[in-house]
């Protein structure tokens, strides 16, 4: 890189046009995969609670729906892996923003993106399970009640949930999503090995939906929520999508900004800032009886 | 293989002719392979059925299938991975085909090697199950029924299913599938880990089956279908396995082909062609304020 | 190698002497590794069936036991792997014998090795849930009716099965196992991800327990089924571990040398012998439209 | 090493205080580190449990707390991995310091934080799971009896279990976790995958739960048993929660001490110490026809 700065200067004027239209490309080519990657973790996810909602326990389980969003994550991370990051959840985007990792122009078309994916996978799982969901409900699409099927696209909170423990649930659920996926991407610890990125990431949100889903159906995610709840609103459930749930629908949108930002810091404050300096206090580490994995943390070449 | 080029130009005559009986062992070698590697995906996939429809539950569940597609997948590219490259579906090999990576005179050979694969495998399912399939049914080969038993073999549509409805299903999953081998094999996004590839597949079948399973039991795949079909014809099922379901055979004949183009087509319009090429506004990624991620997408080497 | 040969002819005396004790300990060292990786396997497969059984449903179900040896042989290859090969199983060790890749003189040595490690184990695991087996069968320990218990340390057949049908489960089981384990490891193939082949093995065997189980529970082992078989013989539940099911015990004692090696023969005709010489028809490869996986098959540098 | 031991000698004075200063860094550093990677752990799998328990069986199985402990465990050694190591469990802390890799010194520092990580987690659990709890339980806080809600938080013993019984259980579970745990660190055998470390420890855990499980509840841990029940004691089950199964609380902090050493003893008895040293009877094992994955046992480059 620092080669480059030096012999660029004389092309500056004729770099500033290009990179103009190369910035419009560039929010086209990163918005496409975002929208395709989130896109293609919903149809996934969503599928998965529709054949579970509409099967009655004959196509699989709680669990199914655990994979369906996991392994829905890993294949969305394939898709827009290296071109967008396939974050697909406008919190993950906003702590990137947050955390100097993505530059602040790019979040509005990150998060537009993540609820035009989101949106357009509801849309086609509304198409798909169109039979299985009129068989199942008698044509009566409802937000609760016995045959409730508006919980195959949106989150609604479990009837004894009070709005405040729901908002921990989702700051809680959302924080140890970014406290891990930090850990995953830090690169002086123990992150996901090379290649397998999108198939760790599946399994953390795998875990969540095992661990900590009962509550409120784990959204995580803004992007994944809120897109489906207003393709519901207008394909027959009606506003009622909005005011279900004491008006839980604002919980699964704010709640997992606040909860990102906390994640992330925690592992921040607990581990990233404690990395040694590369070459920094190496000899005594070396007269420590100290345990093994502490010195893997030390490259030898860098310290020569 | 430039170096190669400019050397062989005198023995051109004598490569003509070997060149005759290399095709026609070349296409021996990738057709034994493709028709094995079916074979092996379809004995597990089939035996998953038949294990979880005439163990009456003790012995799998819906997500045993899953897995047991899954898995098989992920074996079978095992077996054919480096020949033929383990299409084990017509649909695949067409799009290959349609996409420049697999020569057209190739596909005969691989789809009628998936066939013959997949019609012994069910014969072979069909032996060993046996005995349970007579102690579950009474003897009594139904396609319909409380005690159906062709569903083992091949797919049958839910009985809410329009036609339209179960094309339109077959189209979907077929596209998602596509849609999703085509990224796990971009090197220049976020490919499957090197030799992790045959497990990656496998998870994207078993999420397919979590996922879009319900309607028609996730086809996806002539070759799958159609062989196992034509065996229970034989078998003792009779002419009732092509009526069932309003017809429904020609279904995930035909809609895959349709599904699977569309769906790696979305792929190369979305996220392929706006790859950028190698070196071109390097300079600027670094001034603008990019996501990590896509920086990792300029390889530094190529550039300097 | 073919340097230190050269050099090595004057030392041939002391090299005799030396070598004999070497096989010794050698085989001691051999013989450890694969009685401990298959105690190892053991006490997680049989302790999966004991909880499962003893449990009723609450503690798992019949994918709990697929997980239990799917990954209970992933361990044991992780103990014996770069050891003995961690075979664990006397028709793995058989067929890798007549195939050359072992021994004849070490077969004896692995199979009593297994034999004692799954012994061993399926005393370990009566010890451990002595107290569930009393509590769930009233101390009356039986090898068939409502509440048998031998089913946890040995297999036995469903009541529909005839003796030969078994056999042919057997065989058919062990031979898809061996014809994927030589998949496995074929180098010049897609073999199992480097590191990764413990848990490849594992999920191998999982799915074969999805898929190819509920007849005769899947032993496919010789050394996982008699050396149990005669643990409960001792233990209490009498001669009749070796009269039930028609007296079932030496199907899985024999098939599995069968259907191993006939396993094996199937990937080597379809596939291994196939495969082309490194440089031959190279040129040809290039001229055709084949598909890009078969084109992986070849090593450039080989052909320079 | 040997070339920084040599220009070191002046800096000597200096570099004792420095040391001093680095070491309490050190402890905090690894301290902060252990706690947040134990955390994690806890909170992942204390919440599986109360989502199956609170849930009925609406929202997982007893399978998804093998996935949720197992996973865990995963994202636990991914927090902590390279700076302290992840033990997460003073059993496996005790066995490192037993056999040489962890300083004595720093043994009350890992059992103390992990206490502290586990016992935040319960409180974590206990908060966000508070109106589930409360719900499922009527408000009365019970360590037995049909809804009883301890055992979210710590282990029981089974009704039939006695109490040397349940001593030997917890000593054979974590005897397994600490002789595989070595054979997945054992360079010169068949470690975990690089990169795949975690996750490969997280599949051992998740087996441990699948076969070791139904009679204690698989603590295998003093530390993830011990916090979270000094947690319950206080939060309103009160001291009932260490009088309940004939007074159990010490079996789970006792017992995996005696097991965790006793595994690791075994796996170095059988396989560790027979290694062979590099270049040991080379010509020998070329002679005899032994098996293939012995050799991998021998790298050319050391024998030249």
């Amino acid at each position: 890189m620092h080669v480059m700065e030096q012999g660029s200067v004389q092309e500056h004027g004729r770099s500033r046009k290009l990179s103009k239209i190369w910035v419009i490309n560039e929010r086209v080519r990163v918005g496409l995969a975002e929208a395709l990657s989130t896109y293609v973790m919903m149809v996934f996810g969503l599928g998965s609670v529709a054949q579970v909602v509409t099967g009655r326990g004959a196509f699989g389980e709680y669990l199914s729906v655990n994979l369906g969003f996991g392994l829905g994550v890993a294949m969305g991370v394939h898709i827009g892996g290296r071109v967008s990051g396939a974050h697909m959840n406008a919190a993950v985007s906003f702590s990137m923003c947050l955390f100097g990792r993505l530059g602040w122009r790019m979040l509005p078309v990150y998060i537009l993106c993540q609820l035009i994916g989101s949106f357009l996978a509801a849309g086609t799982i509304y198409s798909l399970y169109y039979d299985a969901i009129y068989h199942y409900c008698g044509g009566n699409l409802t937000v609760s009640g016995p045959k409730a099927t508006a919980g195959i696209f949106a989150t609604y909170p479990a009837p004894y949930l009070s709005l405040h423990a729901g908002f921990l649930d989702q700051v809680i659920g959302t924080a140890m999503l970014l406290l891990c996926l930090m850990a995953l991407s830090d690169q002086r610890n123990q992150p996901a090995p090379s290649g397998g990125e999108p198939i760790t990431v599946g399994l953390l949100v795998l875990l969540i939906g095992v661990s900590l889903g009962s509550n409120s159906g784990y959204a995580i995610n803004p992007s994944r929520d809120l897109g489906p709840r207003i393709f519901t609103a207008i394909a027959g459930w009606g506003p009622e999508v909005f005011r279900a749930g004491n008006g839980w629908w604002w919980v699964p949108v704010l709640a997992p900004m606040v909860g990102g930002v906390t994640g992330a810091s925690i592992y921040k404050v607990f581990v990233e800032l404690h990395h040694p300096s590369p070459c920094e206090h190496r000899r005594e580490i070396e007269d420590e009886a100290a345990p093994l994995d502490m010195q893997k943390n030390l490259s030898p070449e860098v310290c020569v």
